[in-house]
C-alpha cells in the first residue's frame, strides 16, 4: 500500500514570475515555440501555458546540442536568470540543461510561431487541436474562460444557485423543427434547445437559479452567427416586480464582466487589440420603436414580426451613432414570434414582456417574463393548439404556486465573438458544430 | 426610449438577517409553507430561498383575513420584527400586510411541509418540480451547487483553465455499445461519453484544463448507481512526472471540498445530518493487491479483470475498518479493461498507469496517465484493430508534440450521493435520466 498525501509537485516557474528570481537557477517547462539560430548560439522560445519566454542555448553554458531541439518538442529546462539591462525583460535566460519529455513526429501543417495564424477559417478549424496552440487563438478562450468565471462570480453575489438540468429531454422548449431527435430506449427523445422548463421549475425551489451549459439547435442556417451546439448562460429569477428587473440584472452582469476582464484578462485583450465597451446605462426601445427608427413611422404595418440580422446591425449602428452605446435592449416583441410561456403585456396582448439584448450588431440575449398563473398558461396553450398532456410536469409549477418570474439566455460564443470583433462566431467556439462540421 | 441603469431592486430581507432589524418594519417574500391555526390568531410559516420564517397573523396587527392565505401561495409580507425573549429566534414577526402575488390552483399531491418528504423514490421523482421544494430535498442541491463551486475555485487556484467541449461528437471516447447515436444533417453522430479527446487536445494549449458538464452513457443497467446522463467533473494536466501526481491533485481537491462545505453549506449538512469524511492521506493499493485483500493471495488467476460493485463495497469496508479512511485509490487496472489511450506500466504492460477513487463503497472517479507518444498510441490502436482514419484529428496532438499528461473524471451525482449517504444516485440528481425515466 502507498499513501497519497496531496503533495504539491516541484515548482516550475512561469514566464511572468521569472523576474523575481534574478541570479537564481530555476526550472521552467514548455514547448519549443521557435528556434532562432545566431552565430555560435541560438535563441530558443519556450511556450508555456501563459506567455512565451526566450532562452539562450549556447555551448558556453551547456553541452546540450542545438540539433537535439525542434519546434513543438516538450521539455523541462534548467535555466539561470541573469540580469541583463539590454533585455526587455531585464534578464537573460541561460539554458543550462534540457530534459526532453516528448518529440513531435512531423512538422506542423500550420505555422504556429508567427505573429498571426495566417490560414483561412476552414483550415484553422480543421487543424483546431494545433491552431489553438497559437498565442492569439488561445487568448480567445482564455478570455472566454474568464467571462464564464465572471458570470458565476456575479451570480453568486446576487444570490443565484447553480443547477444542472438534463440535456436529453422529452419535449423542446422552443418547439418547431429546430430540434435534434434521438432514439432513447425504445422512445423518442430530444436534445434540449434550452434549460427553459427546468430553470422555471427551479425558481419554485431556489428563487434564483443559473446554468451555464450546452444547448442544441438543429437549425439549417449556415451563417457566421449560427452554431448547432453552443454554450448558453441561462438565468431565471422569481419575485420580479416587472420584466425590467431582468434587464437591470443583465446590465449589472455586463458591467461586472467588463470590470472582471479588465482585471483578469488584460494581457490577452492587449494581444488581440480589443477595446472593451463601456456599460453605463443601456438604452431600451420597444420593438415597434426600433422598426420605426429603421423604416420610418409610416411603414409600420408591413414589418416582419421579428428583427432580421441586417436590421439588428443597422439598429446597433444607429444607436451607437446617436447615443454612443454599443448595447441596446429591444423590448415588447410581437406575441406571435415568442414562445407559449412568454407573458403578454396586459396593456396590449399582441406584445410580450420580453426583450433581446443586441451588442455590436448581433442579438446576444433573449429574455422576458414568463406566465406564472395556471389558468393563463393553459388558455394560451389551448389557443396555440398544444397538447396539455405533453407538458404535465411543466404545468405542475403553475398549478401549485409560482411567483412572478422571468429570465434570460445568453449565447456565450456570440458574446465572445462580438467582444473580440471577430467575423464569425466559430472563431469563438473551441470545436464548432455546424451543418457541415462534426470533426474535430 | 427607456434607460436601464442596472439598479438593484427594493430590499427584501432573508430569514437569517431578520435578527438585525429588531423593532423595525421590513419586507420579506416567499411561499406560505404552513399555516398553524391557534385561538384568535395563526402562525404562518413562510418559505424563502434559504430557510423558513414564522410570522404571526392576528386581527390585532392586520385586517388581512386568514382565510385569504393558503399553502404554496406566493406573496410579499410587510412585517414588524418585535423582540421576544421566549422565541428561539429572539423575535416575533408580526404580519402587518400581505400582497398576494399568486395562488396555487390545486392542493399539492405531496406533503411539502412535514419534517421528511414521506414518499417513495418513484413518487419523489415523478413530482420532482414540487418535491424539490421540500427543505431537505433542496438542501441536497444546495450542497451540490457548493461542491461545484468548490471544485472550480480549486481548479482556478491550481492553474486550470475552463473549457467547453462539444457534446455532439463523431466518435465515442469509451467505445463500445454504451453510446447514444443520433442523426445529424445526413450523418450519424453520437453523444459524448466524456470530454476525453478534447480535454487531451487542450492540454497542448493550456497545460491544465477542466470542464464540468453533462456526459451521456447508453447503459442498460438500471441500478442505484447508474444514470444515463450525469455531470462529469473532468480535469486533464500536462507535464506530469508520474500518474501519482493526478491522485495528489484529487486528494487536494477533496480536502478543499470538505473545507469549503464546512464553511459554506453548514446549515444544509446539519439539516441532513451529514458528517463529512476527513481527508488526510488516502491509501492507494494496486488492483492486484485489492483482489488479494478481498479473496486471499491464492485466488489470483481467476479474478474478473475489474472490480465488481460488491467488491468495491467490501474493499471500502475493509479499508475503513483497518485504517479508518473512507477513501481509497485502486491503481494499475488491467490493460484489457482500460481504453486505448491508457498508458501501460513500462514495468508490466498488462497493467495501466490508471486509478479509480472509491468512496464509501462506490467508485466515484476514474483516471490515469495517457499515451502521449504517437508511435506508441498508433501501435496500441493497431493491436486493438481500430481504424486510424476515424481518429485523425485526435492523433494530431500525438503527432505534433504532447507533454506527458493524464487526468480524471469524477461523477458529481455519485460523489454527492455518497457524501450524503443516500441509497440511490437518483436522489442526488435534479432530473434523473434512466432507461425508464425521461420525464420530468
Amino acid at each position: 500500500m502507498n499513501w497519497i498525501n496531496g503533495e504539491t509537485p516541484e515548482g516550475f516557474l512561469e514566464a511572468k514570475t521569472l523576474g523575481e528570481h534574478l541570479g537564481e537557477i530555476v526550472k521552467i517547462r514548455g514547448s519549443v515555440h521557435k528556434i532562432r539560430r545566431m552565430t555560435g548560439f541560438a535563441f530558443v522560445l519556450i511556450r508555456q501555458r501563459k506567455g512565451i519566454v526566450q532562452g539562450i542555448l549556447s555551448p558556453e553554458y551547456t553541452p546540450f546540442p542545438l540539433e537535439e531541439l525542434e519546434e513543438e518538442l516538450c521539455g523541462n529546462f534548467t535555466v539561470e536568470v541573469v540580469p541583463e539591462e539590454r533585455s526587455k525583460t531585464g534578464f537573460d535566460l541561460r539554458i543550462l540543461a534540457v530534459e526532453i519529455l516528448s518529440r513531435p513526429k512531423a512538422l506542423s501543417p500550420v505555422v504556429l510561431n508567427q505573429k498571426n495564424l495566417d490560414v483561412n477559417l476552414e483550415t484553422a478549424l480543421n487543424y483546431r487541436p494545433l491552431t489553438l496552440r497559437h498565442e492569439k487563438e488561445r487568448a480567445v478562450f482564455k478570455i472566454q474562460a474568464e467571462m464564464t468565471r465572471s458570470f458565476r462570480e456575479f451570480f453568486h453575489q446576487e444570490g443565484f444557485t447553480e443547477i444542472h438540468t438534463p440535456k436529453i429531454v422529452y419535449a423542446g422548449a422552443e418547439g418547431g423543427a429546430n430540434i435534434f431527435a434521438l432514439p432513447y430506449f425504445g422512445k423518442e427523445a430530444f436534445l434540449a434547445q434550452s434549460p427553459q422548463f427546468y430553470k422555471q421549475m427551479m425558481v419554485g425551489v431556489f428563487e434564483r437559479v443559473f446554468e451555464i451549459g450546452p444547448v442544441f439547435r438543429a437549425e439549417k442556417h449556415d451563417t457566421s452567427r449560427h452554431l448547432n451546439e453552443y454554450t448558453s448562460v441561462d438565468l431565471e429569477m422569481g419575485y420580479i416586480a416587472s420584466f425590467q428587473e431582468i434587464m437591470e440584472v443583465e446590465t449589472r452582469m455586463m458591467r461586472h464582466l467588463m470590470a472582471h476582464l479588465e482585471e483578469n484578462a488584460q494581457e490577452e485583450l492587449r494581444l488581440l487589440g480589443v477595446t472593451l465597451p463601456s456599460v453605463e446605462a443601456i438604452p431600451a426601445l420597444k420593438f415597434s420603436e426600433a422598426k420605426a427608427l429603421l423604416w420610418g413611422e409610416e411603414a409600420g404595418a408591413e414589418f416582419s414580426p421579428d428583427l432580421e440580422p441586417e436590421e439588428e446591425k443597422r439598429l446597433c449602428a444607429l444607436i451607437y451613432e446617436e447615443i454612443g452605446s454599443e448595447f441596446v435592449f429591444v423590448t415588447h416583441y410581437p406575441t406571435t414570434k415568442r414562445p407559449f410561456y412568454a407573458m403578454e403585456d396586459p396593456q396590449n396582448p399582441e406584445e410580450t414582456l420580453s426583450f433581446d439584448l443586441l451588442f455590436r450588431g448581433v442579438e446576444i440575449t433573449t429574455g422576458g417574463q414568463r406566465i406564472h398563473e395556471y389558468g393563463e398558461q393553459v388558455a394560451k396553450m389551448n389557443r396555440r393548439g398544444m397538447t396539455m398532456e405533453d407538458f404535465e410536469s411543466y404545468l405542475m409549477i403553475h398549478k401549485h404556486g409560482m411567483p412572478p418570474h422571468g429570465g434570460l439566455g445568453l449565447g456565450m460564443e456570440r458574446l465572445t465573438s462580438r467582444l473580440l470583433q471577430q467575423d464569425n462566431v466559430r472563431r469563438a467556439t473551441l470545436f464548432p458544430r455546424d451543418t457541415q462540421r462534426l470533426i474535430p
